[in-house]
């Protein structure tokens, strides 16, 4: 795609009626299943459920690799070409209308992996509704002008991996690093079908996709407390991730007076209030977390002598996260000194703010306004695939409420209608930017198309 | 043995110069191997080995098991008739003289389970001197009125398991407690010869035992620091275990604001520094620590629902712990209140105080001098299976000098020569005790026999 053409094409004020007419009466008309996509969600949930609920599939787990497997046979139900590229990602492809592949590809989905302890709807809500509508479409013998490929992005609850791996961002060194599930990602790429030695063939370049969409359960609280049906998401905040480990000195927990001690735990606490004080220091919607902790020996009768433990900042704003992280440090330092400990911090991840593309937003609020549903445009504290496919081409996100703001825990859930919303909205998107494109391509250089004021 | 009568023969004046010529002049003169000693530290520390040095051969792993089989080895060599009780105690006997079973045998002996990345003096300097006694009373065929046992404890850094079953305290309930190996207590004691149904046959009742000694490094700082060769231990600290659990709430680490959060870790953080408080807001020698902790679900960009951590506090004075455990379980309440998280404690170990017999201490005085060692008398600031014996019959214990105070740790080391020191102390006191009895015996009600002043 052009995007300084399709740019152009979107600029002006006449565009939503134009789009409107682009669609056909029975493509206006056409909606998702939304009784099988929830069924569909329930069997998925089976895949790592737990006993206290919710789910455990985390990347690479035996869990993950039964759940991948149901998945790519639900979208070879919906008619899809089914691959998994050398990155493990699953690849659902339906071919454009005369199978003419001269035009770049409309691409969405999610994930299907989760965090240790997670929900049924982080991740599955976008892949299993990327499906559903790629489903539709086909019992409908709707032809598309591009081809469509539904992704299921592997390890997204770990950095995002799949996704990575498709902009060339996932280095070699990072294939080393250990998962969740104790495998490392190189071999967790292996154990899910995928090739490690060919991450060059997954590699994609900029402009290589008409675009990318993704369907989500907000994991916040605000659309649901403002009673609004699905969100316009304006942008991924950053994420930035670091190993901290400090090094005390192990000994007696019995003979070792309170004033003679290097507790490295002790150490770890006040950096763990310190993160907090600095997050919360700022007006602002950046949020610091410290998840994980190890803490070595680890016995109730010896004084840690190292620990390990997790440090992640969000904001919009990458500048925001720098000078909250300076903070942070400027604290460690201070607490090193007193306790007697030393720190050291190691950059895990970074994933820089991506903002969606506005075009994309006003199609998203078309194709909402069409269903008669309501929407807000808002921020994405989660981080999404979508951030990654931001570098290949304009990418677009759809929320849908998440009851209670619960997320990543056995209480998230999404209600029937919501995900039936979400995915009917996803569906509109998907055939109006394929039919924009086309307007977009053929008023080259023309009048305006779409308005932006949605 | 009738402990009146023994306090009766001990309380005067006279008693010193009474035992010294009750031993032989042979016995006088009579050493220890201190190059075989060390050689056999040596060969022990290869079971559990670290790659960056010191030993984590925690009670009922393979490395364990492999140790106790190399110790029953020496123990054979020193003519001892080795067998393992139902609990998984190792205990070395050697007969009285003329076969002689009517008095209550001396008890000698330590563990040689370490922590988890331990040292490799703790508890093996107690084990293989108590053997290295053993052997070279064998060699010089020096008969004994009374039999001695050579006892190698079980799991003592796990919570003195194996000494609590042999004084009866070792609860039913606790045999399901998982050990640092990962089995429960139960599994642990079968892997190691054990039967824990029959727990009740290993349990001795007061007055059984003639005296315990323990030999052991003082796993603190100051013999070292005065320049001082032996301590004598005149009691042992009280030491209480806890778990504490912290549930809050798990949630996204990036859709869930600051101020919206129920966080287990930062709440475990705060209690963390509260305990260190609180052990330090009083005058002491008092010690609070929190070795252990993990945090659920924990992964970086989830907010941890769930903390368990340990909480240890040690005292000399029992109503003192209960003191400082009060008033954290009050800064527990209001972190509670304020982090809205929830808080409960399980009690998991309570040793009580023990002092060590003054009639013994003096023994172990008596002894060092006649070796030209100097002496202090000191608490033990660390936990010993000597607490537990206390409940049978008068105890004593023997510090050697830790250098530079380091102990459950791979720096844990303690001097050849200063092993060997303790060793002919223990030699000597063994000697002494046999020797006592038989005159506290002969002379029931009679005139005193030591004095208390050493």
């Amino acid at each position: 795609m052009n995007r300084r053409n399709f740019n152009i094409g979107l600029m002006g004020a006449a565009g939503a009626l134009a789009l409107q007419q682009g669609l056909s009466a029975p493509q206006l008309k056409l909606r998702v299943n939304g009784a099988r996509l929830n069924s569909h969600l329930k069997a998925l949930s089976e895949f790592g459920k737990n006993p206290q609920g919710g789910v455990s599939r985390v990347a690479y787990s035996e869990a993950d690799r039964r759940g991948r497997e149901y998945v790519m046979g639900l979208m070879r139900a919906a008619k899809l070409d089914v691959s998994i590229d050398a990155a493990g990602n699953i690849i659902g492809r339906r071919a454009a209308a005369n199978n003419n592949d001269a035009l770049t590809p409309i691409l969405f989905g999610s994930h299907i992996d989760s965090v240790p302890e997670g929900g049924n709807y982080d991740g599955d809500v976008g892949s299993l509704g990327a499906i559903e509508v790629a489903q539709t479409l086909a019992e409908n013998n709707v032809m598309l002008r591009r081809p469509i490929e539904v992704v299921v992005f592997q390890n997204e609850e770990g950095g995002l991996i799949g996704s990575r791996a498709m902009d060339g961002e996932l280095s070699e060194k990072e294939l080393d690093l250990v998962s969740r599930s104790g495998k490392t990602i190189r071999e967790g790429i292996r154990f899910i079908g995928g090739d490690p030695a060919k991450l060059s063939t997954v590699k994609r370049s900029k402009g290589s996709i008409a675009a990318y969409l993704e369907l989500h359960i907000e994991q916040g609280g605000i659309l649901e407390a403002e009673k609004i049906d699905i969100g316009i998401v304006e942008g991924i905040v950053g994420i930035n991730w670091w190993d901290v480990t400090i090094e005390g000195f192990a000994n007696h927990a019995g003979t070792t007076a309170m004033n003679n001690r290097q507790d490295a735990l002790l150490a770890g606490a006040k950096f763990i209030e310190a993160v907090n004080r600095v997050a919360t220091s700022v007006p602002g919607r950046q949020v610091g977390t410290v998840g994980r902790i190890q803490a070595w020996p680890g016995a109730p009768n010896v004084i840690p002598g190292k620990v390990i433990l997790s440090l992640e900042l969000r904001d919009l704003d990458a500048r925001k996260i720098d000078t909250l992280y300076q903070k942070i440090r400027g604290e460690a330092d201070q607490i090193a000194q007193s306790s007697k400990v030393s720190f050291d911090f190691k950059e895990i991840n970074v994933n820089i703010p991506a903002p969606t593309d506005p075009r994309i937003r006003a199609i998203i609020g078309e194709s909402a306004k069409e269903l008669g549903l309501t929407t807000k445009t808002m921020p994405s504290g989660a981080g999404h695939d979508a951030q990654d496919m931001a570098r290949l081409g304009p990418v677009g996100m759809i929320f849908i409420p998440s009851v209670a703001g619960i997320s990543h825990s056995p209480r998230e859930f999404s209600r029937p209608q919501d995900i039936e919303n979400g995915a009917n909205v996803l569906l509109g998107a998907v055939m109006r930017i394929d039919q924009t494109n086309l307007i977009a391509k053929t008023r080259l250089g023309g009048l305006p198309i779409l308005t932006n004021s949605l």
